[in-house]
């Protein structure tokens, strides 16, 4: 579920209020790193944050609205962030940056060191989280409402890249394969 | 912007800690109004939420890692949820599916008075609310690093309907047209 995506909503508790951020996000098999944002600026130390990604898969059309609802795949992941230093952030920023924009780690030119200490990344154990999937056609098949029922089905997927104007290079080959996948 | 996209992330604050979950949402010119959810029984009375709504457009493929991002348009609003009731309920039920699923009200099954009882509107109030929007190309065509740089677009549409394998009607026109559309 981790693998199909890459931007997450960040919960946080900002002033005793909830706030949430998208993001962008890398893993390993320990950990989720996301990339510092506003939210992480309001953190208090030692404070769980949640971390929500979601996919969504389809419209589920019912016999009744009320059986109405949505295919998708939701994972939620709760924990106390730790915000990463020297080696450990320049490696979890290559995770991140290889999960979001594979093959650009070696292609683009990599930060330097007032660059990586302008970046904040949070590392959040994958220890505590829970997944919640719905699947399939709508769940009404016995209401008397006789009326056509089925799923609308919703995929994102790459489009061709385009090239910044001030651009001087052909569009790479790893660039170029991932447009034509779907995510 | 609340036009682009039907499901949402509302986060709560629940015994301290912050909970953020996706739910389906439509809205009016003067609210949103959310599905409630298992994060809308862990809300305190009068306590704020916040709601947000993503739109990722594409990745930004910057020379630098540092200036990588992600092309987005995002909403935020905060407000103190309130649970809607009887003919208002049944009127933001209809605001919400006609928002998620045009065309539904009319053609499938409205909700009887059991079905109305189970479900939680809540309507938050548009007026604190915040919009980003990062677009275009990458901002680093200074950097000494010659290499391509752009935009991968992302997009999201609907595909071919998939009928219930019970469904005995064919699929209605206002279902058909719409998945000709992107979102």
């Amino acid at each position: 579920m981790l693998r199909a995506g890459f931007v997450c909503h960040l919960g946080v508790v900002a002033d005793g209020d909830p706030m949430v951020v998208p993001t962008v996000y890398g893993f390993d098999s320990d950990h989720i790193y996301v990339h510092g944002s506003v939210a992480s600026r309001s953190l208090a130390q030692g404070a769980t944050v949640c971390v929500t990604i979601t996919h969504i898969d389809g419209l589920v059309l019912a016999r009744s609205v009320f059986e109405h609802g949505v295919n998708y795949r939701s994972a939620m992941i709760y924990g106390v962030p730790r915000a990463l230093e020297d080696e450990e952030k320049l490696a979890a920023l290559e995770c991140l940056t290889e999960h979001v924009a594979p093959g650009q780690w070696d292609y683009a030119r990599r930060p330097n060191r007032k660059e990586l200490a302008a970046t904040t990344i949070l590392a959040i154990s994958l220890e505590e989280a829970s997944v919640k999937v719905r699947q399939g056609p709508p769940e009404d098949a016995d209401d008397p409402h006789d009326v056509w029922a089925g799923v609308l089905p919703l995929a994102t997927s790459w489009r061709r890249p385009v090239t910044d104007p001030l651009a001087t290079r052909p569009i790479p080959d790893h660039v170029m394969r991932r447009a034509e996948t779907s995510l």
